[in-house]
Parts: structure tokens; C-alpha cells; sequence
């Protein structure tokens, strides 16, 4: 199976991009973590981009805060699919990383999940990576029912608690 | 080839739309394009997302405005990746179908790109597809130096032009 | 009395939805709570919305954050009134939510009141009941009395802590 | 059958206001329409807000913009369901008049519908008068089947011009 | 010499409102506080509005939050100034409450300060008043010379610790 | 009676202005009008500020766009009210110096009218200077009056038009 | 003297780049202007900054929209001062570019001026060269005299028109 | 070599500005810190930025809040680079500083870094003063470089602890 590359900023990202890891662990898709700042290791970031494709990689995973710039950096490197998460920071509440990380100009998308969106980022190169591969689809498929169950697990619970 | 499913909220939206399909016109990605409502005919939008891996989708488009639902609506609905296009509108510039689409809840990804960027969504598309087919990632490939280039006869121009 | 629908996309919404139930339970008015997450559980929210004429419900209530979906998605379930609580998260305070809330396009309006505004939500789906019931409206007028009271009863306390 | 109250703060509001109109006449839906001021004419808002109940309203509706208190104004006065529509400026897009709409304090809800969303606000009041009408819930059901067929109709427009 | 109105939506608002009367306290200006809700307590906010140029009022000072009417809502019962303080909440930071405060229609002025700036509300109430008073209007002088003076103490401060 | 200092940053700001001039113009309300920027020529801004009280104003506006400084600038130099007019511009709709102008610090209040709310700048300065002026006072209570009128003919008109 | 190296992400930037150009040409600042693009060019972009110093640079001007890297890759590559100018697109009205150039991590800095503000660009470029260079210096304080005679001569021709 | 001159609005800016003494003591560049409000010492502030030339500045770091006025009342009283730190506050994240510092008119520039952004402030009057200077350009070049050695040393740790 292709891997996923996954790429923070700053290893302050950490407690984020944690749940990404997790969640590719749970779906058992391979990935490779890195720090690489965009514009303190540029020359890094750009070169892990483009030899992604030979490296093995099929999706980056990419995040950033502020005026993030990490993904849309290395969706310049590499036509692999690059997804972003906008890190949160105290003041704009993400807004910044978040119109940093989306609003890229053609030619280069940055496929943009929530603020610090970081398990949907894991789901999304999942998915991405299972447009190829029918087992992990059907592992994809299974954690979505498992998710319904979840849901309608509590959903019986306020049932019995509120409803008279 | 596996087909993108391009989804509009409502016609009005083919002008921002239609770039999408025209970009994956060049890139010989096979689409086929639909009018569903996610508030309006919300059954047959499900109905599509539901359908659309055994019917040979590989990737969907979803484009809407204002509290634009539809990118998730279709999410709810498969496992194949969704990218949503946030079409602007006269009022607040697009923020609202924005963050309607890309804060999406843990387990739901949409896979966001620009205002209005439907070019990208489309580029995107091709991407995802190009993981597991090494033509299409080679066309992709061509059309990114090929953006270099222009970018660079453009330069030429403006050294003329201005640089004494 | 037809009964209100109270519906939260998770149980994490409990704390602000339990102010509704709380207000309702003052106003005597029935009441039915719910976990359906317009994205894990559609299916579900759209049995709930499409059956709750027939199952004696007279309006619902819809709490959801992020990117909140559900409101709408149960709008387009039904005609009965739907009222949107936008929950609000850490990140941007529930501007989001507000957005993707009351920015519904022609045809499904969502009745959407203040950012976590449980309480409200209560108040206007009696109110709503209370168009074609007598007593609920006398109750209401009543609240509303004592409501003004009790402000008057602070006016005093301020009055005579305050000015000489 | 209850009427329903428009009331717009300046006849500036008639633009948008006027789908509203043009809305409640296809659902044959009696309505009152007056231009009062929340700043202007306080008072006239006022007993018109009081006395709504007595003069055969049911619902009423207000637009305004800017720092639109007029909604808030007439709940005020009233325990009825008040409908309001944050209208734009050229300046704001609307923000402002739609947080003065909707970020109501306790005790008083205003249902606010999307920014210029009259068409909707009539489509609520005619389905919160619908809660106790039977005949009205059905023109209201009829409408909606209508919306979507009219969506399907462009879908078949869409299908038959772009997919081959 | 006329006295200050201060009228606050809610006793929660009195952490703010405080600091004004502790700054007119200060200036030897005269107040009168009260609490008047614009929703629960219209008819009362009114009649203080319209009676304060007969019982001596010179200026008012309104704070309120969220969708905030209170300042437009006394300013629409007077032709005394009306100044408004935008009060905070948890949620969007005041600026809801900013922008229903500032966003006045023609005719009807509020004279805006920073969200939560209760201490400059006394000031411009000081300074509104002091326009006819020079005794006032020296007061004024003083206070901001003494300003200026601390400021210049905490420069000498900061010279003799961090410049070498 | 004492003058109103208009200052206006740029003279392009003149289109916004003008309305204040108007609305002096029919309270019979004298005034002096100014170009000084706050930025270009800081000094002959600041001398006109900190001369206003000797050379006979009672009341400044200052009108400016973008990082509206000039009413704080004023402000700085005077006891004097002084009122801000943000100017709006093309990009923020006026947000920018919205905020430049109202959220001054402690201990220098400028007392903020809407964006482009010149008229209403307008009013609150002759509103202030009414404090210590019964006649203005009285005019002032006349266009209120006038002003009401004209909103309830409005609603006539509406009333015969559309309400059957 | 040191040139001031001008990019922009693309020749649509030119309308507002022409006016750093305009600037600098009658300041006497020799510049060289460049079309490069930090996605679609990033090689070339970050050549151009590695070598800017070598190649006789003193200061660097960028000017991008949208998620707006430009400056921020530049910086990366050099550490001569970066200016970074925001453009406006019709969407968000920059606010995008703004908060993508402006919010810059630790170490990196842009120098960020106004949206679309490519003659503030101009103007601070030569001032930053004039730190070294007197005779530049007085120019600048040439430039800022007549820029204040005209808004005198403004101020004459308002007060000529207006002030009775 | 010329002085970086610092200027705060309030010593409770002094937790903000205390990172740009610290980072220009790294890269020993002398400065003079100095507690100058706009409006509440705009003297001092004005006679300060006049002088810093003949004084012996190269530059000046101004930090404030708010309706951050600072930098551009600076910055309007030489030419000078001046550099501007918006400074949060609880309420609008920085918004308001960010927006009022660098939004200024055409003719005088504001450098404006990130909001608290003290830290780049530093590095950016340090490259400033380098452009004539190479000792310090390439102290800069060297703390760019550990900069990146840091980061890559952070890139070994995860690689170490997550990839397998």
C-alpha cells in the first residue's frame, strides 16, 4: 500500500497531527511523519515533496498555523494529493491558517479539512488511498457504521434519560 | 478510468462549475455532471453519493453556496473522497458557504478547496484518480510545467517591458 | 399538545441543549430528545424529520456546531417549523455554526436563533405552539411578566446600592 | 385564518421585502404589510407589536439592516413568533444587521432566516401557521414537491447538455 | 450640574458598567444607575429615555451585549446623547454587540466607545458635559495631564531598566 | 453658539462629509470645515485640535477611511467630544476603520457613528452641544418628529398599496 | 545603489504593482520587476531570493492575493527585509492576502503594508535603502513636505468652498 | 552602528515587546526602549520619532493595541522605517491592532509584522540596519541556519519515535 506522508510545521503541531496518526494506525494505512517548515527548512520541505511520488508516498498530509503555508508549499513539489490542516492558534481562532491553507490559486489545490481537523485528514487520505484498494474501502466502510452505532448508542441513552 | 461526479447545488451555479468540467476536458478525465439540491431534493443526492462507487464514480465534485450543506450531504453518503467548492455569493464573499463546508465533524472529511476554485476542485480530482494511474499522473505532471512555463514567459514580458 | 422534537448532533451538545428541555419542562411542554448527526446518522435524522407530523410533533429543535448541517438537514425532511441552535466550539466561537445555520437557501428556511442560544430555542417553539393554544400563550405572557420583574427587582438592588 | 404581520423599518426594505409578499400570495396566506421604525416610530413598532395578537395576527415578520433592532423590537412587545430578516448594505454584507437579528438575549427569540432571505421568512410564517392548519401544511408539502421537481427538471437539462 | 444616566442591560453587565461610575465618581460627576432591559423591560428603558431631559439628565450611558438595542433603543426616546459601551461576551468578543451598537440608522445617533469601555463612556459623558461647565472641563485637563504623567513615569521606568 | 470642527483625513472623504455640512446646514447648526490628515500633516492637526476649545468649537467630527487614526488623533489634543465617522472603502466595507476608530484606550474616548454615518455625526454633534442649548434642543425634537412622520407615511402608502 | 527586487505572483497583479513601480521611478530607486510564482514557480522564485543579495538587491517587494505565499517564500530564501502587499480579490476583499502575508512564524518576518498598497510598498522600500543613503533620505523627507503642502492646499480650497 | 528604537504604547505591551529586546540582544543590535502612548503622550511620541534620526536610529519598533495608532503616529513624524506590532487583546484577537496599524494611506508606510509577532519585529530592524551592514547580515544568515538545524533536529526526534 502507498504510504502517507504527514508534515507539521512545528513539532508544537504535535497534540493535532497526533489524532491523524491515530486514525491511520486504527484504518492500518502506513505513514511517514515529519518536521518541515516551509520557510524555515524550505529546501527540505520542497524535497520531500518532490521525491514523494518515488518514495512511495500516495497522499501528503500537511499541517500548519498561522499563515500556513506548509501544504500549499509542498502541493507546489509533487501532483500527490495534499491535504491541509489548519492549526488554531490563540488569536484568530485558526482563521488565518485557515484562508492561508484553502484559498489556493489554480493549478495547485490544497484539499482543506476543519481547523485542526486532523482525524478527518487521516480519514480523507484514507479514502483517497481507497479509491485504488476495495479492502481498505471496506475498512473505511466499517468505521462509518461503527460511527452510526456510536451515535445511535447515545441517541438510546437520552432517550431513556430525557424522554418520558 | 473511474468517473468524477461533479454535483451543483442549483444551475445558477454552472458558471463556477463549468470550469471544473472544462479543466477535466483537457485532462481526459470522464465526468458526468448532476443538479442535486441537498435541502431541496435531498433523497436523490443521497441516493447519487450512495450509488456512486458501485456506478463507477471514483471521486465526487460538490459545489454550493450560502449554508452550502451539499458537499457534506453527498460525504454523509460514501466513502469515495468528496472535495466541495464554496460558491461565493453577493453577500458575505463566499465565508458562509466557506465554513460550511470545510468544518466538518470528526469522521466526514470534505475535501475543500477555494472560493469559487473549481478549476482547483477539478485538478484535485485528477489527482486523487492519478494515484492509482500513472498516465493521468503524468498529464497532471505536464500541465504543471507547462503552468511554469507561462508563469515564465509572463516574466520574460515584464523584464522587457519594465526592467531597463 | 403536539409535542416538540429536540434533536443535538451529539451528546456533547447536552450541556447547551439541556437548557431547552429545562425550558420547556417550566413551560409544560412536551418534549422528545434526540442524538442524530446529519452526517454519521442521516438516514435516521431524515426518518426522524420525514415521520414527525405523523408521530405528533409540532416543531423541532436542531442543535449542531462546526459546520452545523443538521438543522437544514431536517428542514428539508419536513414542514413542520425547524428551529437551529448554532453550538458554538472554541476555535470561532460559533460563527460557523451561525453561518451554516441561517444561511439556508429559498425554499427551506431554518428558524435560527443566538449562538447557544438553548433557552430561546425553547421559548420559540412554544411560542409556536402557542399560536394555536391559548394556555401555552398565557404561560408565555406570564414568563415574559416575571421576566421583566425580575429585572425591575435588579433595577432596585442597583438603585439603592448605587445612587445617593 | 391568522394573518400574517410584515413590517420593514424603512420602504427602502421593499426590494427585499416584497418576495415575502409575493411568497404568503402563491400560498394564499392574508398579510399586513407596514413600514414602522424600531428608532423612528418606537411607539407605532410598539402597539403594533402589542396588539398583534387581538388584531388577528399569528406570525409576524420584520426586515431591517444595519444594527437591526426592529425584530428584536416587536418581540419585545409581544409573545407571537417574530420572524427577522437581517437585510444587507452595500458596506457589511449584512453581518451586522444579521448578529443584531440573532444574537437575541434570553428570554425573547427572534427566528432570523438567511441575509435578504424574505422568500424563506414567508415560507416559515406560512409553516408556523400551518402547525394548526392542515390545508396550509399541505400547499406547503405540494410546494416543496414542486421545488424538487423543478431541481430534477435541470438535472435532466444538465445530464442531457454535458454527459455524453 | 446635569447627571449622568447609566442603564445596563443586565446586572451581569455591572463588572463593566462599574468602571464608569468609579470615573465619574472620580470627576465629581453626578450618575444615576439603572437596570433596564430593551426586551424585558421596554416599556420602563422608554419611559426613562423620554423623562431624562425633564429630571436633569444630561447625558445617558447604555451597555449592553449580543445583539445589543439597549444604547439605539433609549436613543430613539431622547435627543440627549446616548452613548453606548458594546459589551463582551465568551462567544464572538463584542463584536455582535459593536456592531448593533454603532450601526445606528439615520437620525437616531449612538455615540459608540470600545467594546467594554466603560471608563471612556464616563469620560465622553464628562466631556459631553464639560462643553457647558469649564469648571468640569479643567477637570478633564487635569486627568489627562495626569495620564500623560504616569506614562512618562513608566518610561523613566523602563529606561532605567532595560535601556544601558 | 458654539461651532462644530469638521475634519476630514483626505478630501476624497468629501462625498461622506458633505452630509454632515447638509444636515448642520438645516439645524442652523455653524460649523468650520478642515482637510488635516492625521498621517500627512499631523501637526497642523494636532494645533487645530488643541486650539478648538479657545477658538470657539464645541464638538469635533473626524471623518477618515482605512487605519482611520485622525478622530483619535483629535482626540489626543483636546477635551472636547470628538466624533468619528469611519470612512468605508472598497476592500473591508469599512471594518478597518471602524475598528481604528472606536477602539481607543482608556482615558481618550472618540465617540463613533456608523460607517459613513455622516449625517448621524451630524446629529450627535448638535445633540451635544444642545446639552447647555434649549432651542437647538427643540429643533432637534422637531426633526424627530418630522422624521417619524415621514415613516408613517410611508406605512400609509404601503398600507394602500399592498394590503387589502 | 542597492535595486529593489519587485515580484509579483502574476501579471493580473500588475495594475496594482505599477504603482510601487510609478513610486520608485520618481524616488530615483532603480528596481527590477519579476513574474514569479511561489506554486506554480517556486524554483525560480526561490533562485531569485537566494541570490538577490549577490545580485546587487537591497530590498525585496512581493505582491500576491489569495492565500498569498509569495513574500512569505522569498523571505524564506534571503534575509534582505521582504515587503509583502496583500491584493485584493473580489471575494473576501483581501482579507485572505492580508492574513496569509502578515501572520508570518517566528524568524521569518514580511514586512506587511495595506492591502493592495503597493506605493506604501514603494515608499518603504526607499526608506529602508535610505537608512544608508542620505541623500535618498532627503528626497523621502521631499516627498512627505509636498504631500503635506497638498493637503493644505486642500484644506484652503475646502475652507474657501464651505467655511463662511 | 544606528539604534533600533522601541517603542511601547503601555508597559502592558512589555510582556509582548520584552521577545524584541531579547532577540536583538542575540543578535547584538543596540536599542532604546521607551513607554510612549499616541494619545495619551502624542507630544512626546511626535518628538521622539522626529529625533530618531539625528539621534542615532536606524529604525523603530512600535507595539500597541486596540485602535492601534502608534506605529503610524510614528511613522508620520519621519521616515524612517517604522515597524509595527499589533498587539492582542481578549476580545478581537489582534484584529483590531492588526487592521489599524496596517491599513495606513498612501505615503506613510507601517511594516507590520504578526500580531504579538515582537520576535520578527526584531529580525525584521535587524535586517534592515544589515542591508548596510554584512557583520549583521550574516549574524542573520547564521541564526537562519540554526534555525533550520533545529528544526531538522526536531524532524530526526519524530522520525525516531512515530515512523516505524
Amino acid at each position: 500500500m502507498k504510504k502517507v506522508g504527514i508534515v507539521m510545521g512545528s513539532d508544537s503541531d504535535l497534540p493535532v497531527v497526533g489524532k491523524a496518526m491515530e486514525t491511520l494506525d486504527q484504518l492500518g494505512v502506513p505513514y511517514e511523519a515529519h518536521v518541515y517548515s516551509a520557510h524555515r527548512t524550505p529546501s527540505e520541505a520542497r524535497a520531500f515533496a518532490e521525491g514523494a511520488k518515488q518514495n512511495g508516498f500516495g497522499v501528503i498530509i500537511a499541517a500548519a498555523g498561522m499563515a500556513a503555508h506548509l501544504a500549499g508549499a509542498l502541493a507546489a513539489g509533487t501532483t500527490l494529493p495534499v491535504i491541509g490542516i489548519p492549526v488554531s492558534s490563540a488569536k484568530l481562532g485558526g482563521l488565518d491558517a485557515l484562508l492561508s491553507t484553502v484559498q489556493m490559486p489554480s493549478g495547485i489545490p490544497v484539499a482543506t479539512v476543519a481547523i485542526d481537523g486532523a482525524k478527518n485528514a487521516a480519514y480523507l487520505a484514507a479514502q483517497i488511498l481507497a479509491v485504488g484498494d476495495e479492502d481498505l474501502g471496506q475498512k473505511l466502510d466499517k468505521a462509518r457504521a461503527e460511527a452510526a452505532r456510536e451515535v445511535l448508542k447515545k441517541d438510546a441513552d437520552i432517550i431513556s434519560k430525557y424522554n418520558k
